[in-house]
């Protein structure tokens, strides 16, 4: 997809709150680290190698055919605004890392933002594929067609014994990394959270918030993944992620289910209270607006809000950050401004008939 | 008026938020204190004392005509349950310690809770007239139109030299005591409440919480009363007063331009969240309710909110106390249970188109 229509989209086809578990599992994504067998690795790069490898990516993806979702093309990192970059941090499309290299960088984006690709980032390449709700199996066969095809075109860096061969050791073998961004507001609002995340960490699986490492989980979202991919295979890695992941969908419906039976007037409240300021308030950080985005979202799939469709929430809670708002407007705008646009954009959504987008 | 329609209605005429100054004075009240010659004040009063008192009151209202808004008719204290003692003080027809007397008390209220008389308060007689918005003149006339007949027909303590004689020494003279319920969000936002309620006590004007002495503030309402009532006619206090009531309002009004000019978007961020919390909210206790019914009062005064009549926020105010819920019920309700039917009342009330009372 072209820049420009990727700036201006409102989130790809993971963001339609379908697919199984779609009440507590956001998206399914899965990572794929591959490096080029004859370039130094990225912490090693000189902007002339870094170059190089950014046009061989583009002369492998040129010849590339995915399928219905087109063609993926190369976008630069140095071509952008440092808004611009941010904006694509917000939207799940480059890590935060990657945003702010000073190498040559690019990445590369389908039409429905399923799949996509970064380049330079902590390795050569990072493949990923997104699917919205439990569909880690799916997501994984996306990636697999996207890494046969640059296979093909490629030499990836490979040992017999090792696997994929990576800048970073954790991500040596498979190269695999397989996440799921869940929405927990129940686990939270019930203090299991915490518990429920050192459990997980002695397990090999990783909890953290939806921006990467050290984010906090802001709105109740959670990027839950696995931390080894060395010495298990592929569909192992994928098997018993999905696993934890159902677990923890049967938790957090558990936990809903608490709250609705025990504390329905409290829940209702909640949630009343956070349509309400989200429909009215004038002016809200990206922080509020996350954290009552998240109980409109508990009350939608608890059915308590009839008028608002689960994919809004989704769209808005990845909508609210300052980039984003910013890159909407068209200009660098100060803090109250944004929260301002922030509000305005909000009850605009929320106040529409919600007609699916391109009918509104 | 009789018992039955008075608790429930849903609020006297003074609520109509019409009448001058009505964006900041609610309403304007004159209470007169008198005494019977032939019996001990209220602090001495036998039970078969006090029930003559009534009894001669009773039969005095019986005669006397006041026009349109037709008789007074007396309800006895003792005949009612605590919860409909503490509707009436909530409408502010009673004092809190009228309502707690247990000796023979009474009150009686004409068809449209203008004029109403409480008999075994602090006094014998407590007369009481009230208009909306900033008409002490108004209210003064009607007081003294009661007045007036009951003189006819009953023998008032007076004395030459001191005036009316009474229980009170602060009450002795005229014995009337001019207030206006004023709403002052603006000057509470902007710090200046306090400073002008230590200097008005400096020149004799009293400024408290709604429900009379040592009440708190609650949303933002303020009774202003005279100290004084010896040693001035009524016309002097009545004119005094008004000339403080006409300055608070200045005030207040240069404080909401103030806002308005300066911190717009704060101040329609804090008005459409109440709007949206007051809409939306499943449970809310009575403190909050006033606090959030002042600050969208404030916001129709400024036109931020077309959509709401300022009657209607008059209204809620008065209807929201612990007591007006529950007999609106027609029973007790635990703590829990009130919050969730006062947010189902205002709900509807702030939904429904807000047609004019009898027609929604």
């Amino acid at each position: 997809m072209s820049l420009e229509r990727l700036l201006r989209s409102e989130g790809g086809a993971w963001l339609t709150a379908s697919g199984p578990a779609a009440d507590v599992v956001v998206s399914s994504r899965i990572r794929l680290a591959r490096n080029l067998r004859r370039h130094p690795f990225p912490p090693r790069l000189t902007p002339a190698e870094a170059r190089r490898v950014v046009e061989e990516v583009r002369a492998a993806l040129g010849t590339l055919r995915l399928g219905p979702s087109g063609p993926l093309e190369l976008v630069e990192l140095q071509a952008l605004e440092p808004l611009e970059r941010q904006v694509l941090v917000e939207r799940h499309l480059v890590s935060p890392q990657h945003a702010a290299s000073e190498l040559p960088a690019a990445v590369a984006v389908d039409e429905t933002e399923s799949v996509s690709l970064m380049v330079n980032e902590e390795e050569h390449l990072r493949l990923q594929a997104l699917a919205p709700g439990l569909q880690l199996h799916a997501a994984w066969e996306e990636a697999d067609r996207l890494d046969d095809g640059l296979a093909e075109r490629l030499d990836f860096a490979y040992d017999e014994r090792l696997g994929y061969l990576t800048t970073c050791p954790t991500n040596t073998g498979t190269g695999m990394r397989a996440s799921a961004m869940m929405h927990l507001p129940a686990l939270v609002h019930s203090n299991q959270a915490g518990e429920l995340v050192s459990t997980l960490a002695r397990v090999g699986v990783v909890v953290r918030g939806i921006y990467g490492e050290g984010s906090k989980a802001h709105g109740n979202l959670f990027q839950v993944s696995n931390q080894i991919t060395l010495g298990r295979s592929e569909s192992e890695i994928v098997e018993s992620l999905e696993a934890v992941v159902r677990q923890l969908v049967e938790r957090e419906r558990g936990a809903r289910e608490l709250l609705y039976r025990e504390h329905r007037t409290e829940l209702q409240d909640r949630v009343g209270r956070a349509y309400g300021i989200l429909t009215h308030a004038y002016a809200i950080s990206s922080e509020e607006a996350l954290a009552l985005l998240s109980t409109l979202r508990l009350g939608v799939d608890l059915q308590l809000v009839p008028q608002v469709r689960p994919e809004v929430c989704n769209e808005l809670m990845m909508a609210v950050g300052a980039a984003s708002v910013q890159y909407r407007e068209g200009r660098l705008l100060e803090p109250a401004e944004r929260d301002v646009r922030r509000a305005a954009m909000i009850r605009e959504r929320l106040a529409s008939r919600q007609a699916p987008r391109g009918e509104a």
